[in-house]
């Protein structure tokens, strides 16, 4: 069922609302004088008019029962903000230039997360877009933005979004996206959108007046659920699934990243996730091309991406916080919060073998048994990183790894993430060390939201940070500060680990052994004592052998794989990547031992693969 | 994890209590002159102590931080009610006589719920017993008891236990019980019993006081939901678990019905019913004989019984409430309510054919698609009915089927029921036609209790009833209406229903083309105009004919299957049923055609069968 105005050209605009419980619905179009139009409503509770003389950039709202006058849920626009009329937008006016375009199979993505309003200076689409060819030439394929959806103000990470089909107007609106997917199109980018499906932002929702999009039958941490299972849940769903095809289908965008489903409570016997997943496969089909759906999901369910025909929702992909806990933990030597359940090398071993670490036992940090196995999920079903929006902002002082740990193990964590068997994926920055923190901040206007946001926040890190105050998220300071700065990767070390990171990311793409997604390839050991993981992958008779040392001492290491002579690809610790010194041999072989430098990795090939010029 | 009190012998006794948060814990031994006896603590919070001069019979309690005295949750006895202390109960005493039982397989099961206190005069285990060879003559293989987890006070349903392992004290406690199920083995009757899992009752609950046993992040309709999701709940489906493996294994239980699944709200990766069946199976193993879990659900979700390789739960059977609804609203003409939903004979004939006749489509009583396909479910994994204690006492003024429609239809519900593809269940008192209702009753003695659920009553009736008030389920009054009036059965009409109930059984059982669960072997087809559905089933060649006439008028009908010459059996419109007296021919065959009376059903074999000697 479409939802929201449609431009059918010639001035001619269809508008649609769902306020199933409304006794009487008008259209307020607010061009020139301002007219009043009376909309008619179906069996379902849809209210519809067709209107003449409303072109493209009209302004709008609904009138509810003669009294209430409300923007549009479905609003594509919001010109003014949350508290603002609609916008009507055309959108077959805009010109796409990418029309061969087919998309990235997701297992050949590198992925690169960036929030547009701190990317760059100007905080805007447009201005993404000049540093577009850096992107590709560090061999970023899939660009993934924070949530673009209207919140209030100017600053936010998206995740306070209450209008699901807007594109914010402080970024540059519809026209400001499609331009920027224009552009990453033509340089072979696919562009994935962060989505939120599991809560509306506090302030400017005004949802609760047109319907039971929420629910009272469960909570989440951040407000009420939406009512994905109850009474005139199809419309709600509706209004969902009619979301994600609207970025696939107008702003051709990629994939969807739908944010934390753990917090999108349904009971029902078809669950709305499994019935978005049948929606997007049947669109992909109907358009020739695959559209995709990765999750994060705090639950480490397996079944997420497992498909229907095995009970699973059949999704594509699934973010691997485990991954990254256990990344994480092993290089900054930190036990807090959820890093308790973690911090050993055969968890990050466990890691990179099946994906989940938590497959089934006991979590510390959750006081149960967390997680079934996903040992026989394909590794393209995963999305790693070393860090990410939350993982950084979420710290009180939002602290990158370039403040946390050594230049080295820097190296080495993007060494664990690029070069295992998961897609990849990049916080902004991360690729030449940014040392600007990326902060939580908000830009509210309800002058109470902003004292609770504050003092939740104040509270959330006051148990462990008592000489501390976290910054305040309102302060336009704390927007600034989490800014990247791209000057930084033109010099010394930022430069070095820029060129690691395109180094790494062309070894992943051109030798076969680490493209291979097939976990029957991929043998990994691990030795707690010495802190030691090594992985060994291959492809045919194309093999990898790769070593990481995650301790503070130089270590030797004798497994070297039978029969095989290696040679060296890359050593972390080389002087050339301003590291201390390569300790490891051009050459080796059975029999021979390999000495590793202290938080490093080396990377050999073997078989009959050919040594990759670098 | 083993809980509660386990006697030894020779006065030796370990107590086991989970107390996560409790900083002190002792065991009070109550006989004698009373003993306090410290505990120890493990390091998941289990309090622990061996005690000897303890016997069976022993009354105690633990004393929760020094201040607090409360019964055990794991208690097995609770011979003064909810409020008073717990007892030690040896059941390595009962001397069982079922040695050689290994239970009925479920699809031959004939099943029959009772409810303890109302069965009989004196409302108690033993009063059941010498009713036992009546049932077995009728053909019941299995009876089903409502809970009898101690709830609070003499007359309750049974859903408001408290003390999920104890027995009911005015039902005959645990030694009751015991002779009970040693009895029914004897004559061949497996037992099942009914366990709540969902919630406890509103009276007598001490488990708050022990642990997190609880979680607000869902609601249920009950009060508090359980907590099988958040931290600590890995302790909470211990006890829960244990409670299953408990009635097996002391008790020889032979079957649960777990109450209500759909207030289970579990959004972990392992899901506890999962684990639950996953346990079960595996003490099936380890004893030898397959022990059965059969769900109550209104989510029509067919995962309940899929095995977990296909992403079910796993369970062995699940109540078809859309079979019950959709025979109901035919035969008294309902619409209101769930009933709404249903009422064309196209529905029944689908709950035939597939068991769910909501596999997905829009509900007009839920506002919502419901459901999912179950049309690859073998019928052996449904029960069905057309009463049950819920669908008779959740109406105001608790009416059978027997004061709502005439004798016509209570014979055709039978056959409908019984000589279905599923597993047959009867509510006591069915089998011939009991006029007694089944309304709701309580003794809580909490009066503000007592008052709440009096105004829930009347408020939950009040917007279609408003010229009557609903029976004060706290009167004792309305506990000794609901009680069965056995008399009847010997007399008139009462006795021809329980004859034909008994033949119903010994057809279903003989006639292999009717046993047979197999949904390939099942033609169902219906005819909206004449009221008419029409079943043929077949066994290799043997095949039975069965043609249901729901209409009010006397019909004819052609569907006689090919080349196929049909034997009459039975026609429930025979004077010998009292019935106005059968149209039907006695032969019959392709090309000919069969007249049926009002409000009635035929029963023809054909090809190699031989008719069966009623």
């Amino acid at each position: 069922m479409k939802i929201g105005a449609y431009y059918r050209g010639n001035g001619r605009c269809e508008f649609c609302v769902w306020a199933p419980f409304a006794e009487h619905v008008e259209l307020r179009v607010l061009s020139g004088d301002g007219r009043t139009l009376p909309m008619e409503r179906d069996g379902s509770g849809y209210w519809r008019v067709q209107a003449r003389d409303v072109h493209p950039g009209c302004l709008y709202l609904y009138r509810l029962d003669r009294n209430r006058e409300r923007p549009d849920p479905a609003s594509c626009f919001q010109p003014h903000g949350v508290h603002g009329p609609s916008q009507v937008i055309d959108h077959d006016a805009f010109k796409w230039r990418d029309g061969g375009w087919q998309g990235i199979p997701l297992s050949e993505m590198i992925m690169y997360e960036l929030h547009t309003g701190t990317f760059t200076p100007r905080g805007s689409f447009s201005a993404v877009i000049p540093l577009l060819d850096g992107l590709r030439d560090l061999g970023i394929n899939a660009v993934e933005l924070m949530p673009v959806a209207q919140f209030p103000g100017e600053r936010n990470w998206g995740y306070d979004g209450v209008y699901p089909f807007a594109v914010q107007n402080s970024y540059g609106g519809p026209e400001g996206l499609k331009h920027l997917v224009n552009e990453c199109h033509a340089r072979g980018i696919a562009v994935i959108l962060d989505v939120v499906y599991n809560h509306l932002g506090p302030e400017g929702n005004y949802l609760w007046d047109y319907g039971p999009y929420f629910t009272d039958r469960y909570r989440t941490p951040w407000g009420q659920a939406i009512n994905f299972d109850g009474p005139y849940s199809n419309d709600v769903r509706n209004f969902f699934l009619e979301n994600a095809l609207h970025w696939f289908r107008h702003y051709h965008i990629d994939a969807l990243r739908l944010d934390a489903i753990h917090g999108i409570y349904d009971m029902s016997a078809v669950p709305f996730l499994r019935e978005l997943a049948a929606g997007v496969e049947e669109f992909s089909r109907r358009e020739g091309r695959k559209f995709h759906l990765i999750a994060e999901s705090d639950m480490n369910n397996s079944y997420a991406v497992r498909p229907e025909s095995a009970g699973g929702l059949g999704l594509d992909a699934l973010w691997c916080d485990d991954f990254h806990h256990s990344l994480h933990a092993l290089v900054t030597g930190e036990r807090k919060g959820y890093y308790m359940d973690f911090g050993g090398v055969g968890h990050f071993a466990k890691a990179l073998r099946e994906g989940f670490v938590y497959s089934g036992q006991y979590s510390e940090f959750r006081k149960r048994n967390h997680g079934n196995s996903s040992s026989d999920i394909p590794p393209d079903r995963f999305v790693v990183f070393s860090q990410n929006h939350d993982q950084i902002g979420n710290r009180m002082r939002g602290e990158r790894l370039s403040a946390l740990v050594s230049f080295e193990l820097q190296k080495l964590a993007a060494g664990a993430v690029i070069l295992s068997p998961y897609i990849p994926l990049l916080f902004m920055g991360e690729e030449y060390g940014e040392t600007a923190p990326f902060l939580f901040f908000t830009s509210h206007s309800d002058h109470e939201l902003v004292r609770a946001v504050r003092e939740g926040r104040k509270r959330e890190f006051s148990s462990f940070m008592w000489d501390e105050e976290p910054p305040d998220p309102q302060d336009v300071e704390t927007f600034m500060r989490s800014r990247l700065s791209w000057d930084r990767r033109r010099h010394g070390r930022h430069r070095v680990l820029l060129g690691l990171y395109r180094d790494l990311i062309r070894l992943r793409k051109g030798l076969p052994a680490v493209t291979n997604p097939d976990r029957a390839c991929l043998d990994v050991r691990s030795d707690e004592e010495r802190k030691l993981v090594i992985v060994r992958r291959w492809k045919g008779e194309d093999e990898v052998l790769m070593l990481f040392n995650f301790g503070r001492a130089d270590v030797k290491t004798d497994y070297l794989h039978h029969e095989i002579k290696w040679t060296k690809v890359l050593d972390s610790s080389d002087k050339k990547l301003k590291g201390p010194g390569a300790l490891s041999p051009d050459r080796t072989g059975p029999g021979k031992e390999v000495m590793l430098r202290a938080e490093s990795f080396v990377l050999y090939t073997g078989g009959n693969m050919r040594a990759v010029p670098l």
